[in-house]
């Protein structure tokens, strides 16, 4: 089984994916946990290009680019042999993110991030996707509680994520794989919500 | 006006690349050389990841992702802005370079390596492209004569390198600015015939 989370940034992903590990791994389950960009040794290099803040001049073009090759490695190199092995993959973040931030946030054309997608991933499509919804108000909220500095992609500006949010709506109104959940609500709650679903 | 050469490895590019450049400043014409991949600092890093023989791993997909990653932004960054102030650009090496080693070499279809290439180089393309063309026993004989070490790309196989060569020959039978030269002929040859292309 493969699934992917997808949010904002600061909407609590990488806390859900790991208590949905957990709750895995309680059943006996192998599960893989997978974070883009990144995830292996090529990806991470690339990941570094992407989230560097020194590289502020990186062009809409070079950037979905850069996020589809880290991807197009991730899949191939770790993803479809996991799921072969019969393992449980769960990526933080996945081909939805490019959707919404590249096309939706950079404003890429809508065609060409499908094509790039499709190239990118090939069979490796998620069962379900999990996207936690959160008002960009709150977003912002919990940036300025966060001790770390923040990476390149997260410096954008407050327009950029309303039209990232608005792209994961859309992608929902039309994707029966997106599962909306209200990121407001508290950990447990969302993790119940999940479960439920996974069941 | 933007002029590319193509070649196979140790067609002789670079050496026509300066001798053109000797030309056009003797003319007392700007010229701008560029290096594919590579020429901006995000373009470097990206070339770093692409020649690295630690990167044996990589998959194709990868790889013409990566590559047109670096061109994006080139292009943007250097080649657009250079032409605007009535520069010449010369470039070793350019999207012709992806549908030959990536297209043919690789076997990515053909079909998204036109969109790949169209999405990267926007409204650059060179006026004309002079195609070294050289055997692959020639390629092979001087490259057994080189003290350096041999980059990721360098290390591939007598087969792909057909294909390369294969590629390349296809291109000159339908795109009219490809110029083919007979790179086996001397230095100072070469060198003529494209001045008088040029001219």
């Amino acid at each position: 089984m493969f699934i992917s989370f997808e949010g904002i940034d600061f909407c609590g992903k990488s806390t859900q994916v790991r208590k949905l590990r957990e709750y895995f791994e309680s059943l006996g389950k192998k599960v893989i946990i997978i974070r883009e960009p990144g995830g292996t040794p090529i990806s991470e290099k690339i990941r570094d290009i992407l989230l560097d803040k020194k590289n502020s001049g990186m062009m809409n073009e070079t950037e979905i680019l850069l996020f589809s090759a880290s991807r197009a490695q991730l899949v191939r190199e770790e993803i479809l042999p996991q799921l072969k092995e019969g393992n449980i993959v769960i990526s933080d973040r996945f081909f939805d993110s490019t959707t919404a931030y590249q096309g939706y946030g950079r404003g890429i054309d809508t065609h060409f991030v499908k094509t790039i997608n499709a190239f990118a991933v090939g069979e490796a499509v998620p069962a379900v996707t999990f996207f936690l919804d959160l008002p960009i108000e709150e977003m912002i909220k919990r940036q300025s509680n966060q001790k770390n500095t923040l990476d390149r992609m997260e410096l954008s500006t407050r327009e950029f994520f309303e039209n990232v949010r608005r792209g994961y709506l859309e992608i929902a109104t039309t994707d029966k794989r997106f599962v909306v959940i209200d990121a407001t609500k508290s950990v447990e709650d969302i993790h119940q919500i999940i479960i439920s679903h996974i069941a």
